[in-house]
């Protein structure tokens, strides 16, 4: 993609414009918001062949570009995924509108009455990769909560984007919503998406989604507050006490269900007294669907069909089938192992020793913390939240999976008869 | 106060000491932390000849370099304010603890269980100027809410701050709880603030309290998250319909109560149809109090002795007996006006029409939205919290006045029986 010379007019006014229209849309009714959604799904539906031959285009100049696999597939749409990408904005305007609703209130003794509301942020900025259903994924949810959003995706899907974006606009026209409300700022290269991070003022809060490069670039560079969805380098603890079928079980659907994704487990910590009984038998599942492990020296006595880990196996998020092991002495060495390589996403311990679990769940500090179950649960769907913000790794605002609540903030009404105070 | 070169080591070694320090203090009890916060109230007390020692020092290099009237008294400390200050640590002692507060929670359809739990941050860090006050404030509120906190204060205060944290040190070793949990680099100047600021990692969030060229500073240079506590260009819009004593005694109450405050008011925008009925007393009351009024050209008609208004005043934040006055034609343009100008803390509306009064509540995206009530509500302590720990002026985690449970993050806590994931 050439990176063209930026014009700083046209994106402060695409910027300003997504600012204004998130006034009009704070105050739209859940029944407007609703409706728009409805007219967007069937958008997508409706022009599948325009969003398919930009789509094409994509995915040509991928292929010239020396995309990888992995990537041609994540930017491949069809007629199936499109159905799909639809019914998603359908299932997210389903949804509970979290905007209006009180979280709190009381009465003052006064008699002034103060009740916090959720509100919209505002402008939501999201900075994202070559995955076009997050385009539609992103602005779905930003409408749904009452938000206006400027999208940043990767340049690879750029024709792709631009036609989603049209074809969510021109649905927010038809059904009487501000078109402006979404917008996308691809066409500015780079340059467009270091503006968005400093556009504070005129955006409220942007969220990156992607690798933890991209992640990390937006934190360190960004004036805007952001929400990090980071990277899950996650952690099972074998106790001592630990059940085998339940051992066997949890590990095996942590790393083998769907490898690929942050709430996969990457770190096996067993504890010394159980490693000849537990990890022969947790292995040899793994093995049977194909994972690879790197143990250190004590557990490869255990597992000689192991490859040795390094050092960077503690800190590193696999993402497939892969999984380091480590025997620990005891659940100090354990925690101490995940205060030092852990990115504070998920930890599971399995342990049948109440103590041992409740120290593990009061002294591991990550965002979500387990007992006996498997960390795939680490999601927002199977938390009952029915849609993928995405899982915050920070601790301010919002902390593991993100809900429709997450993407508001709140206000305090207050309402009085002519008080002042003394 | 000398800058010194640096000494990088040193300032690393007590941020790591404060994060080691906040994995103790996280798991303390409610019990073990008032115990510490009776005991620091106590240290005070009993210490109080040493810290006025250190505060006259501070004041005489103080009045040695000059320093303002208002910043000489901001710093002195004295018997009766430091016994006010021993009474502020056991005030907050007695708040509730939030630490360990379910927030929600639910059982999954396969049995698992989800709670989400109130969680300390971890360390906090605090930039604020020379108010001893706000040393002792925010180690007790972190204290209290189980953080570590790191406190840099300005240089006028150096040497009563590093009394004030010796004693709370003291105190919370004789409590059993880290003495590392309160530390205070003003010893490394500037560039240890600006090391404060990217600590990421080390500590978890930042609150800077004091000018808004200091809140500036460190939104715009952290890379660790902040808590924004910014300055207050508060508005009333007098309505039409607005009850005249209400607009009188309320606009009275919230200019000249306490007119150096954040929350006090700066701008009135009065409806034209109701100028001539209005402005007149509201002023009269205003100007018994000694206040100067800067008013706009319409208005000025009304109030022949007003100092004429300059465009700057309608952006500024007077904290003094001074207050803008502008006659807008509708609420439309009170709406605009505010939009433009405001800073998103406090506005209030004085009026008798219900639809304008939820007009306003809904389109003014401020933390705090008022009908019929005095400005000056807009505070913790007013609002039940409390203790004041700042006016959030974010959309990020905390907004409006902040009370200790916006002092912690929470996590999840996930209880299986070897559930695995479909």
């Amino acid at each position: 993609m050439p990176e063209t010379t930026l014009d700083r007019a046209t994106l402060f006014d695409k910027l300003t414009a997504a600012k204004t229209a998130s006034l009009a849309l704070g105050t739209a009714t859940t029944g407007q918001k609703d409706a728009a959604l409805g007219t967007i799904a069937a958008g997508i539906r409706s022009s599948a062949r325009d969003i398919l031959e930009a789509n094409e285009l994509d995915l040509a100049n991928g292929r010239e570009n020396g995309l990888s696999t992995g990537l041609v597939d994540r930017l491949t749409l069809n007629e199936t995924r499109l159905d799909a990408l639809a019914d998603a904005v359908l299932q997210i305007s389903a949804l509970t509108d979290p905007v209006g609703q009180a979280v709190r209130g009381s009465a003052l003794p006064n008699g002034v009455r103060i009740t916090q509301v959720r509100v919209p942020f505002g402008v939501v900025g999201a900075i994202y990769e070559a995955r076009p259903n997050v385009t539609v994924d992103i602005a779905a949810l930003a409408l749904k909560s009452g938000n206006a959003v400027v999208l940043r995706g990767g340049s690879a899907a750029i024709n792709t984007n631009r036609v989603l974006v049209e074809v969510i606009q021109a649905a927010l026209a038809e059904a009487g919503l501000p078109a402006d409300s979404v917008q996308t700022i691809d066409e500015f290269g780079r340059e467009g998406a270091t503006e968005l991070m400093k556009a504070r003022g005129l955006v409220d809060v942007l969220i990156p989604r992607g690798s933890a490069e991209l992640i990390s670039t937006v934190v360190m560079e960004s004036t805007v507050p952001v929400i990090e969805t980071g990277a899950g380098v996650v952690h099972i603890v074998i106790d001592e006490t630990a059940r085998e079928d339940w051992a066997v079980d949890i590990v095996h659907n942590s790393k083998v269900q769907r490898p690929s994704v942050c709430n996969s487990v990457e770190t096996l910590l067993v504890h010394a007294a159980a490693a000849e009984r537990l990890l022969p038998p947790v292995a040899a599942r793994l093995v049977e669907s194909g994972v690879t492990i790197h143990a250190d020296e004590r557990s490869r006595a255990l597992l000689p069909f192991a490859v040795p880990a390094v050092e960077e196996d503690w800190s590193t998020e696999h993402m497939s089938l892969d999984v380091s092991v480590k025997i620990v002495d005891d659940l100090d060495e354990a925690i101490d192992h995940i205060r030092r390589y852990s990115t504070q996403h998920t930890e599971s311990i399995i342990t049948n020793d109440l103590a041992n679990a409740e120290r593990f769940l009061a002294e591991v500090d990550s965002a979500v913390v387990m007992v006996n179950a498997s960390t795939r649960f680490s999601d927002g769907g199977e938390f009952g939240f029915g849609a993928e913000v995405g899982i915050s790794t920070q601790k301010l605002h919002a902390r593991g999976p993100m809900g429709l609540p997450e993407l508001t903030s709140t206000k305090w009404i207050v309402r009085g008869s002519g008080q002042t105070r003394r």
